[in-house]
């Protein structure tokens, strides 16, 4: 198989990801903070190397960093917690219904509006498109760091320094770009990053967090269990107890710790660098083939994660990846659950295939890919 | 290690829930429902065989099983979603923080009130002291199968027809119950049932679920893309899909099916004999000390899980705790996220020491203990 699905999770995984969570499930599946023996107390340490990884990589305190079973529950803690009634959200136009479905049911039940900033490609007309936005009660910005379907990637930076000059809590969904795209949360102005750990970070499914700015508090959505201040019939205040609620998921959150180091390991520029080869040598093929639309220019370092979205000809593009699939070629088609995006880009009709390399796909497979597209 | 703290995670795991897991990380990994490709409709299909399994142990419809983080996540799901603006709740006496903490945060936010239900080791008391406190916007009652403390169980059939004859939906906590003692939510008038994967169930940490009645609609707590209606910006109304946003734990939830297979290859009941035995055990020779205190008749089937706990003279559940720590004797103390049930059993000044055995532990194990306990 040639799998070019990475942007729904990445495949395969590092070997020392898979060797790392079958030693936690055997030696590392306690409840960690619960338990004082020996080996929950163990649990509870490797538990926070992975908070620390995570930390240094992104620029957070350790304890600042909740683990949560997704990206999207990431989100929803980080949005719902953050909105009180009368709030006012702005959203980016190319937004995963991660954001939007969240936004529109706050907006439902009366707890909140939001309105939607076009992405430019001209970066300060991005901001500008947020800024305009601002209303006297506007508490929030919420923008994805790259389009989940045409990698375009959003002026992080001045987004964040925009916000900070409102005293606007910044959000972002970095599901795309956590672990492959460099994000400085002290850099960018960002209050709270949300990411899976399954994508480019190549932890397992089932892994995710959101890692908070020490002078933000969070209402919360889920309450339970912390193993800490039991009597207490609040969620503790500090973190990252109050953002964890029940049991997690141990060798998921190992995994993920095993998935950093191997980006260290490899390096991430290095990783970075081999997924734009990739996406340009798919790019540059596909557009000699005069069947195929592409709607982005092609991926560019800093500019782009490593996504390309495509059509062939007026096929519904289901079709086209019904196709590739035959050809033993994975990819998503559809619409990536990212209306807001289809729409943005004229896509709203018939979705888009996607297709997402990663560091261990290879020019060969691309070669194929394109000579499956060529016989279509 | 003697590992007696079961009730907070099972270990060991069964060795084909170990081997599950690394096939499906290898083979399982890929987004189900997302994509067309082979290896992606294989894992829609694995998944869904777990909910048939769940749904054939307690009785629900497989598609009306949803996947959570763990138990707590499905708690908060059942509960918050199942809440509407001048509500009441009534819970019992015995409830773990992933009800007591969700239904407090209502009723701060003035969402809903609540009001507490004495737990009696006489049945039919317990259902009147339900009963007597409903009101006329009483809309749930939430009780726990059993006691993450105590062990003593609730009589979810007599409180499940007492809901049913006042129209009120019923949620059972099954924590501790799920997998070990046979329920059945159609029987037991069971609307929503919320259980984690990783205790009795035998998968890993990171999985939970929550069953549903066809005929309970439930708001969502977490919304986000579910790869089906992606241009809806509601969650679908049908289950799975509007209780599932966001990536799986595929492993976990795998895993868990394989849990499923090994409890029914040993039998259901033999399990909960055996860990009975073991409890009789434990309460047979912790009652020949005249040092220890125990709150609770000892476990009897159908009566209770294999739940045990104690104190040692006027120690602090904590300082036992370390003492057996020190030889290698796993058990939790403190109050377990269970202030209530301290209050009510009045262990709250000291919490307990709780002792639970498993499927894999041996009666000569809990003779260490017991001589460990000797020389304290």
């Amino acid at each position: 198989m040639i799998y070019l699905d990475n942007g729904a999770t990445s495949y395969p995984k590092p070997p020392n990801v898979l060797s790392s969570s079958m030693n936690s499930l055997k030696n590392y599946s306690f409840n960690s903070g619960r338990g004082g023996y020996s080996v929950s107390v163990k649990t509870a340490e490797k538990i926070y190397s992975v908070r620390e990884k995570i930390g240094n990589m992104f620029h957070f305190e350790p304890q600042n960093v909740a683990f949560t079973l997704n990206c999207t529950m990431a989100l929803n803690m980080a949005i719902k917690g953050s909105v009180k009634k009368g709030n006012h959200i702005i959203i980016s136009s190319l937004e995963h219904n991660a954001v939007y479905r969240v936004v529109y049911h706050l907006q439902k039940n009366g707890i909140a509006t939001f309105d939607i900033a076009d992405f430019s490609f001209d970066e300060e007309e991005t901001v500008r498109n947020f800024e305009k936005l601002i209303k006297p009660n506007t508490s929030l910005i919420v923008c994805t760091a790259a389009s989940n379907v045409f990698g375009v990637a959003f002026p992080l930076k001045k987004i964040g320094e925009m916000a900070k000059k409102h005293g606007i809590r910044f959000i972002v969904d970095a599901a795309q770009a956590a672990g492959v795209m460099p994000i400085d949360a002290e850099d960018c102005n960002i209050d709270i990053l949300c990411a899976p750990g399954h994508k480019c970070l190549f932890g397992n499914m089932g892994t995710g967090f959101l890692a908070v700015k020490n002078d933000v508090f969070l209402d919360t959505i889920i309450d339970g269990g912390t193993g800490s201040e039991s009597k207490n019939p609040n969620q503790p205040d500090y973190l990252p107890d109050r953002l964890e609620a029940g049991t997690l998921n141990n060798s998921g959150i190992i995994s993920l710790g095993a998935g950093i180091d191997f980006i260290h390991a490899k390096g991430m520029d290095t990783i970075y660098k081999h997924e734009l080869m990739l996406t340009d040598y798919l790019y540059n093929g596909l557009s000699k083939n005069e069947n195929v639309t592409l709607y982005c220019p092609k991926p560019e370092k800093n500019k782009s994660a490593p996504i390309i979205s495509f059509n062939y000809k007026d096929y519904p593009s289901e079709k086209t990846a019904s196709y590739l699939a035959d050809c033993n070629i994975a990819v998503r088609a559809g619409f990536h659950c990212a209306p807001l995006a289809h729409e943005f880009f004229n896509t709203i009709d018939r979705g888009t295939v996607r297709l997402c390399p990663s560091v261990f796909t290879s020019a060969g497979m691309c070669e194929k890919f394109l000579n499956c597209i060529k016989k279509l």
